[in-house]
Formats: structure tokens, sequence, C-alpha cells
């Protein structure tokens, strides 16, 4: 077989990349079960009928066939997930009877999409959840809580004295803030109000007066109309009280509708309740230009920068939706937050060298004298994993330089010397500082315990 | 949407399951990185000739078509991969200049196979791989090594104190003692070795007697030597020496051949260097009617029997392969053994009940007085959490009696009740008892801490 070649979009990390991504994943869920959200993974698969229902293809599915499939459409009548909303949903309906609801879930798992691979966008990838759902009723404060969870893990991963990845910037809006300031100006429900937030949505990839221009033209609304709009849709805020506060700053755009003032108290609220989780490293700003397109919201809506890899788009989103599932007696609604693992870190990893600081977990190598003498390094290893310290016993009684340059290769750092009476010796390669150890009680500093993330 | 209905070969757990299954792979992963195992993941796919490159289409690979797919093949290309070991072998030759040898890795990952779904049968499963790589050699230790470790998982796995799964009962054998055993009797190599070989692997369907017939009328070997294929496939013991020693019993059988010898030794080597770990629980058993078929095997090859539950087969397997993989100027031979997460779990789950004692990973259900006062009993939660005690904040301000009913329901042991002034109270709701406590310093004892393993 001659050396194989990497498949365009199937990222692929090596050990001490995969470090990284494990931690990530390590803290994702320690946070995730600190507030009381269960694991669940769903099968990767979905019946084509589910993947497709909202005759949006634009997910370029990944249908499954069989090899000696011969049915005449060509494939299984299943395919791959292209998220994992599609399938928890699915998940909630089959299961209804067996959950206790408020169910509050997290899930991480690769996802598949045929589209074609660029910077940050991948065939498959990994995506974390979060959701609570509710059954018939979700109240307002699990906006804030799912909010919170997603921040509390956005300060684990970016502190400096752990993973240190970059700061984020999480931007929310309001779904009915928005529907209503526009049904406030007179804009119709339906067509035109799509239309319109389709065109605000440009306004990252246009100018304002072009987005202006297209209002008048493509949604028909009149240029006072399309001037508040616009004035709406600058609005950003990280706080919502006060001059500088959003809230003063939408009302002095002199709209009044029942759901704008709604939406407004609600985004508002959210914003007063995450206060005290913020910081520089992970901000929470209301931008009121944010609508995440034509999905499926209907109220708070999400969107995450990561600084300094703004063209990377939204890494962390989601929101609320009235109706996650329904199988027509029962509705289910939801609120949750997706964060794009991949997303993040194989742009990072490509671009910063992000890795661990050991190819293996190992914080020690046990030395070998001779091949005889296997079982006494087995022997102290035994002791050593006994107490929690990952270690590998020399493959060859090599030389002890040899040895030493083996540990040195992989970044272990310390080397066990057994001797054949009483304790052993033990060394840090990085220092050379060598002292008499017993395999019964000694420990390395936590800090040399597990691989370390460091920034080449 | 009507109500989902499962796909068959597909298997989802209910979150307190899932916990179960999220307990294994941590004992897993924890156990192969104290031996210093890298673990590494693959992506999802592989080339369809990378697939089938034995010609053997009875995996029932799933190929991959996008929707849109107008390809004259009717597919990408690619296809899931149906095991770890060949997506593993490619990692191997694409990264061979950046791993470092001998190369340890775990991987733990699902799998997916088209296959008719059966008792312990899936299209989608877990699968926990250790392997040990080296480059163009790898020392017979490394055998002793990857049997060192999973016999190790299986003891902590089947650890009555944690999650008590039922004893392990690993079969080993060697095929240099097979080959060299029948090349000793004179029988040819290859296709006369390969047919024996397959026929003495139906003496777990066939009588013995049967089996005998077949090797005369299939294998065209003459009946003594039939006699003594049969005589060394009943041979099974847990040591090496002594009379009941499996050694002494083959030597008995007269036959001489340097490949016998070394096989022997090799076998030798490993039941008595794994003595030290084997108990009732976990017993190693040399079983020389073990062959993994016509696999590509050349030494040690192990099967694993689950204690009561024989009849799902083997559930963890392996071997040596002087060729894992081959750029044509470098080998790369292994060793490693791979176990069947879902084909362990999924029938035990079904048949005992298998669960954790919560459905959620709350520990502590902070009760709410009234709605105005979320913020304090969200204050409580925060600092529980601070000190890594998962909890959850009651969903609405019912009465405390249908909080309390709502804690049972999840299995959270403690509802902790905040109060406008001073210190709260805590209840242990499966004793009633009740006691002052402050958040910055009260703790669950650790046994609560966690959801634990129960057996229905």
């Amino acid at each position: 077989m001659a050396r194989p070649t990497p498949l365009s979009g199937f990222p692929e990390l090596l050990p001490e990349q995969r470090l990284v991504e494990q931690q990530v994943i390590d803290v994702l869920r320690t946070t995730f079960e600190l507030h009381g959200f269960a694991g669940i993974e769903t099968r990767a698969v979905e019946p084509i009928d589910q993947l497709l229902r909202k005759g949006d293809t634009s997910k370029e599915v990944y249908l499954l066939r069989r090899l000696h499939e011969e049915s005449a459409e060509g494939h299984s009548g299943i395919g791959l997930h292209f998220d994992l909303t599609v399938p928890f949903a699915r998940y909630v309906l089959e299961n209804a009877g067996r959950l206790e609801f408020p169910f509050r879930r997290y899930q991480v798992q690769k996802v598949w999409r045929g589209e074609r691979p660029q910077d940050g966008r991948y065939r498959e990838f990994t995506q974390a959840d979060i959701d609570v759902v509710g059954r018939d009723e979700l109240p307002f404060h699990h906006d804030v809580e799912v909010t919170r969870v997603m921040v509390d893990a956005l300060r684990r991963l970016s502190d400096p004295a752990t993973l240190g990845l970059p700061g984020f910037r999480l931007q929310v809006n309001n779904r009915k803030l928005i529907q209503g300031f526009y049904a406030g100006l007179g804009v119709a429900e339906g067509h035109q109000t799509d239309e319109v937030m389709r065109l605000v949505d440009k306004l990252d990839k246009l100018p304002a007066e072009k987005v202006h221009e297209l209002l008048l033209s493509e949604a028909a609304i009149e240029a006072p109309t399309a001037d508040r709009v616009l004035a709406l849709a600058t609005i950003r805020a990280e706080v919502a009280d006060g001059e500088q506060g959003f809230v003063q700053r939408v009302r002095d755009l002199g709209v009044e509708h029942r759901l704008l003032d709604e939406g407004l108290d609600e985004l508002a609220t959210l914003v007063r309740s995450v206060a005290d989780l913020t910081s520089e490293q992970v901000r929470v700003v209301a931008d009121l230009s944010i609508a995440r397109g034509l999905d499926y919201y209907t109220g708070t809506v999400f969107e995450t920068r990561l600084d300094g890899y703004e063209s990377l788009g939204s890494i962390c989103s989601g929101g609320r939706y009235d109706s996650l599932a329904t199988d027509g007696r029962t509705t289910y609604p939801g609120v949750g937050i997706s964060l794009g693992v991949s997303r993040v870190l194989v742009p990072l990893i490509a671009r910063t060298g992000l890795a661990a600081d050991r190819k293996v977990p190992s914080a020690v190598l046990v030395a070998l004298t001779d091949e005889e003498s296997r079982p006494a390094s087995e022997s102290v290893a035994g002791a050593l994993r006994a107490r929690g310290i990952p270690c590998e016993v020399a493959p060859t009684a090599a030389k002890f330089g040899k040895q030493i340059r083996y540990a040195e290769r992989r970044g272990i750092p310390y080397v066990w010397f057994p001797q054949a009476e009483g304790p052993g010796q033990v060394k840090d390669i990085r220092t050379g500082e060598q002292v008499e150890a017993d395999p019964a009680t000694w420990s390395p500093p936590t800090r040399d315990l597990r691989p370390q993330v460091s920034h080449a």
C-alpha cells in the first residue's frame, strides 16, 4: 500500500493534537454535568425523509447504500445526520414517555455534510450541543440557563491557566424584538418580514446604503421604515440599562408593539442575568442585527465569534424554538446552543501549532537495565499506576542515554531508574535533577501528571 | 410528526443507560492512559478500495452517496469503516514520519456494518481498541503488554465495588504453535493447513466425531493425524507449568517442530506473565482450539467470553500481526485487542436492567421558594458547582413536596432549601435527614457525588 493521503474535509489529529481536543471535550462535559445536563448519544443515521423534512437539501446529506443493495433508489433509506438537533428532536419524541421534563441534555458527536470543504467547514466535524426541552411549556429562565452554562464552558476553555483558547464574544438577540419592531413599523407579517430579515442579514457583507436600497427595491418598504430597520440593526451593547444600554436606544427609535416589549424585556433580562459571568475573555453583547437567517427560532438567538478568528463566522449558535418537536398532541419547546468543536480547534491547531506538551499520556518512563529485569521495571510501573501515575516501561534495554532520548522525543518529563537493591532513582530530564525515590510514595507535581496544552 | 420507532440494529440508550456506557468508556480510557497509550480518533470513512482490499465483502460496508451525486457508480468512492484496524493501519502509514515507535494507541469509536441485525450484532456499535505498533520490528514482550493492559481494564470493569460487570474469560493461543504442530504432523502448509484450521474452528458447533470425519474427507489427512489435531484442540489450561499445564500436555502428543517450540514458548511466557493479574473474575486460559478463523494473525491470538453470556461469542478479540501495514519499504508489525463495548453493554442493559441510579448528573436539587428568589437559589448552585458538586435549580416554585418528588423521579439524592437569612438546609431525601448547611463548605459523601451503576 502506497503512503495514503488525507481526504479533503475529513480532518484528523496527531496524538498530541487529539489530547487538546480531548481536554476541550472533557471541560465541556464537566461543565455541562455540573449544571445537571445528562449526556446522550444518538445513532449516526436518520431516515432520509426526516433529514430532508423541511425540503432543505442545502445540508448536503450523505445517503447510505449497502454494498449489495439493489434498491431502485440506490440507497438504504437512511443518511448520516448533519446536525445534532434533528436526531435530538426525534429522540425526544421516541422516548418522551421515559424522559423527565424539563429534559436537559448535552451531546458531543460527529456530524457529516457533503459540502465543498473550505476554511472552517468540514465534511466530518464534532459538535457539542446543550438543550433544555419542556413538555408543552418551557419558562424563559431556561434561556438564561443555557446561556450561563455555555458562558461558563467558554470561560473555562479560554482560561489562560488551562487551555488558553482565544476569547469568545457571544452575540445575543431576540426574534420577538425584531418581529415586534417590524410589526410596529407596519411591515407585513410573513413574507415581507422574512424578506427584511434576509436583507438585514447581509449587513456583514454589504454596506448599509446598499442594504437600504435593497430594502426598498426587494422588500418594498418605505425609506423612513428602512432607516429605522437599519438603525435597530446597528445597535450593539454589552449592557441593557443606562444611556449606553440597548433598551433606551431601542425605545428612542419610537416604535411601539406588544411583541417588541416582550422581546426587549427578555433580551434585557438575559443580558442582566449573565453579567456576573462575563469578563474580557468572554463577553456577551446584545447585537440587534443577529437573526439566525430564516431559521426556526422564535425568541432568543445566539451567535458567537472567536477573537482573532472572526472569518470563521459563528462558531457557537442557537436559540429558542417554541416547537422543537411535536407529535400532534404534545409540543416540546426548547432552547439550546451548539458549539462547533472542530470548527474552533482545527483552524487553531493549524495556525498556532496548538498541541499538548507530550505525545503520550505517560508522566514517567521506567528505564530497563537489561531484558531479564523487565519484571522489576514492570513492578515499578505497576506501583506508580496503582496511584494514578501514567507510565510506560522502556521498549529495549538500550544505553540509559538512549532511553532518556526516547523519553525526550515523546515529552515524558521523568525517567525512573530501578535499582537491584533498595529504592530507585527518578530524574526530571528537563532540569537534570535526580533523586532517590520509592514507587510506593513518589508522585510528580500535579502539573506534570497529565499532558498540558502548549502554544507553539 | 408521528411517534418515531427505533431503527433495527442501531441501539440507542436512555440517559441513565448512557451513564453506564460513559463510565465503562471512562474506565477503559483511564486504564489505557495509565499504561501510556495515546488516544486517537480516525475519520469515519475510508476509500472503498481500502475497505474492500482483501476482496472480503462479508463486512457489509456502507457506501456513502451525496444527495445530488450523479456519479456512474452511484457513490462517493468512500464508505463507513467496519472496524478500527483498517483505519488505524492507514493512519500509521499516513503519519509514520510524525509518530514515535513503538506507537501505543487506544481508540474508542463507532463502527458500522450493514449486516442483518441479530442478538449481539449491530449495524452501529462502539469498539475500544488498543494496539502497539513497531517499525520493522516489535519484540514479543508487547504481546504480554497488551494482554496485561486489557486484563487490567477488564478487572476494573468487573469489580463489584464499581461497575460490577460479569466476569471475563480471556482465551489465548498462538498461531505458530498450531502451524508448527500441523507442520510437525506433516500437514501441508497453505491450503491444507487452512482447511484443518477452518474445520477445527467448528468444534464449538459440531461434535468432535463429526469434525474428525470432515478432517479426513475435506482436509484429506489421515486418521492418526486427525486424532492428534483434535487432541491438541481440546487442551485448555489456566497454567503453563506442571502436570495440568498445557506445555507438558502438548509435549505428550509427541510432535516436534521448530515453530511449535517457538509458539509454545511464547504462549507459556504470556500465561506466566499475566498470572499475577488474574482472579476468579478475570481468568486467562490457554485454549488451543482458538485460531481466529482465517484472519491475518501470525502469533498470539485472543478471544474473550463474558461469563453467563457465552452465546454472544467473543466480545474481545485480537492478536499479533507481523504486518499491520506496509508501504513497500517499511513494515509495521503490531499486536492489539478490540473490546466490543456495545456488544457487551447492549445485551446486559436489555437483560439485567443495568442503569445508573440517577437519570441526571445532579447530586443536589436546589429548591425554589418563589420565582423572585431564583437568583438566591442560583447562587447556592453556583457555590456548589465551584466545588465540583453537580446540581440543578428547581424549574418552578411549586410546593416543596412537589419539588422533592421532582428530585425523587430523577434519583437526585439531596434537596437544598435556601433560607433568606443565614445558611440553608439540606435534606437527604432517601433517609429524610435534614441538616443546616453552608453551600461554601457542605459536600455529599463521595459515593453520592456521581451517579452509581445499579443492577435492577
